[in-house]
């Protein structure tokens, strides 16, 4: 390539590595990914997966700017969570290491006491949208493997909580006597809808409901595409039930990948609440963008 | 050994195979197990995982009775469920199957339509509950990988519920996240009692409460045993908060494992509600017994 990045942005999740080659104007000049992500490393690892996938392209200053779970206590070096309420980004609180010329700044996660909840990464995607949005006041959505809802005013993030829906839609579509119901593909709208309505008026049955799914694709013989949206329509129907206080009367939006985001913005609409959707990505890029502005402007 | 079965009883479930060498008076001559269970056969591998474990000790009339899910679409040979309301034990309805010499009857499991519900085993339990007491009227608990709840009255099985807690604990405990916070072994009483009572006050937020866990243990530290007892906790509650027509009111036993019957007496317990408890291999061996002294009688 021609002109040599000013800084780096990354985003190190548990199972992969994405890095953007940035301009000094937050231009993005080219993006790489790996699936060297940081539950496959051993915290000497890192160094080694970062300057790999770097290869010759070195930022201006050495600077590399990393949300996720490298910064995690099992990770490259911990960043320790800051406590909410409190803004997304932390001014201070980054875990600074040091590779082969680089200076690599992991953003600190969040964390709440009662009831006892953590995040790392998402809190770059809700300072993303605050850099937008400064005056947001209301709530996001951060569908994935374990959803957070996240409370947002005054540019602080006041409380949030976590739900393990992704985690166990995987496990029970993947690893459960229900994976012989489930297929490769398909979407049941209707499925999804009906099991949605089924989970949020009784969200106790859903342990039966579930079972259900294999029950009758053994009688009766069930599409695919509707046993995986019932499954899905369940377990967003259980979350949702408990996660009213925060969509309720709120400003509401999704940050998540396509696929998923649409679920929950389908799932919100059947209950009269319009939500925004903001790509999980570009979410991520403008909060690592405004944390190098704020480490740039902080540096001696 | 000296004197010959009379017939075998077997107990073929999905992860192992139990055979009783059995006297002409319901008496055991002997009990062996081994793990070839029926998801781990082909089709044609059952015959000779059964002769295999008997070895030379053929019974007279070379009766076996089997129950479980060698009997299924996918096991030894289908013996189709027997659809709801009727006596756990179908005098009709057995698959029979013959290899080298023996006559190997295949019990139906049980069916129902609406809510979609299948059993496969426990049905025999039950029909060893009944050999027992033969009026009673009231409701089985069968814990286990996935727990039934079953409406007995007047000799017959009226409806059933299959709820998939022992499957959702050992994946959430084994292979999600919170895997890291439970160790090998401990129980904490006092955090079982209080999970229980959360997610049946609130069974929605089960998917956040079990999130919980592991973000306490990440902040706090938390004992193995406190965070397997809340896991248990949080999902037998959901699924007393559902249960709640089976229980309520209702003439209760347990027909379980010693753990998991204890662990669901608590919970029983912690609503006023007393169950007696039948061993799991107790009911099934007085399944067995009975459904041979039909199959005896039936005999042309």
């Amino acid at each position: 390539m021609s002109a040599d990045p000013a800084w780096i942005a990354a985003d190190w999740g548990s199972s992969h590595l994405r890095l953007w080659l940035m301009d000094e104007d937050g231009g993005v000049l080219e993006r790489r990914q790996s699936d060297r992500g940081a539950s496959a490393l051993d915290p000497d690892g890192f160094g080694a997966a970062l300057t790999g996938l770097l290869g010759a392209d070195r930022p201006g200053a050495g600077l590399v700017i990393c949300c996720g779970m490298a910064g995690a206590r099992e990770g490259w070096a911990e960043a320790p969570h800051a406590a909410v309420p409190c803004p997304p980004l932390s001014a201070a609180g980054a875990a600074v290491v040091f590779v082969d010329g680089l200076r690599v700044h992991l953003l600190p996660g969040l964390k709440q006491a009662a009831p006892a909840d953590v995040m790392r990464g998402e809190e770059t995607q809700i300072a993303g949208v605050l850099a937008d949005a400064p005056d947001f006041d209301g709530v996001l959505c951060l569908p994935g493997t374990h959803t957070k809802w996240a409370h947002v005013s005054a540019g602080e993030v006041v409380s949030f909580r976590t739900f393990m829906t992704g985690e166990l839609f995987a496990l029970l579509t993947e690893r459960s006597v229900l994976r012989h119901a489930m297929g490769s593909g398909g979407w049941d709208e209707a499925a999804f809808a009906a099991a949605l309505d089924r989970a949020m008026s009784g969200p106790a049955g859903v342990a039966a409901d579930l079972f259900a799914i294999r029950a009758e694709d053994l009688l009766q013989g069930l599409p695919p595409g509707a046993a995986r949206a019932r499954a899905s329509g369940l377990l967003i129907g259980l979350e949702l039930a408990a996660a009213r206080p925060y969509w309720l009367g709120r400003d509401i939006r999704i940050v998540g990948e396509a696929g998923i985001a649409a679920a929950y913005r389908a799932a919100l609409a059947a209950q009269g609440v319009p939500a925004a959707t903001v790509p999980a990505e570009t979410a991520t890029l403008a909060g690592l963008v405004a944390a190098h502005a704020r480490i740039a402007t902080d540096a001696p």
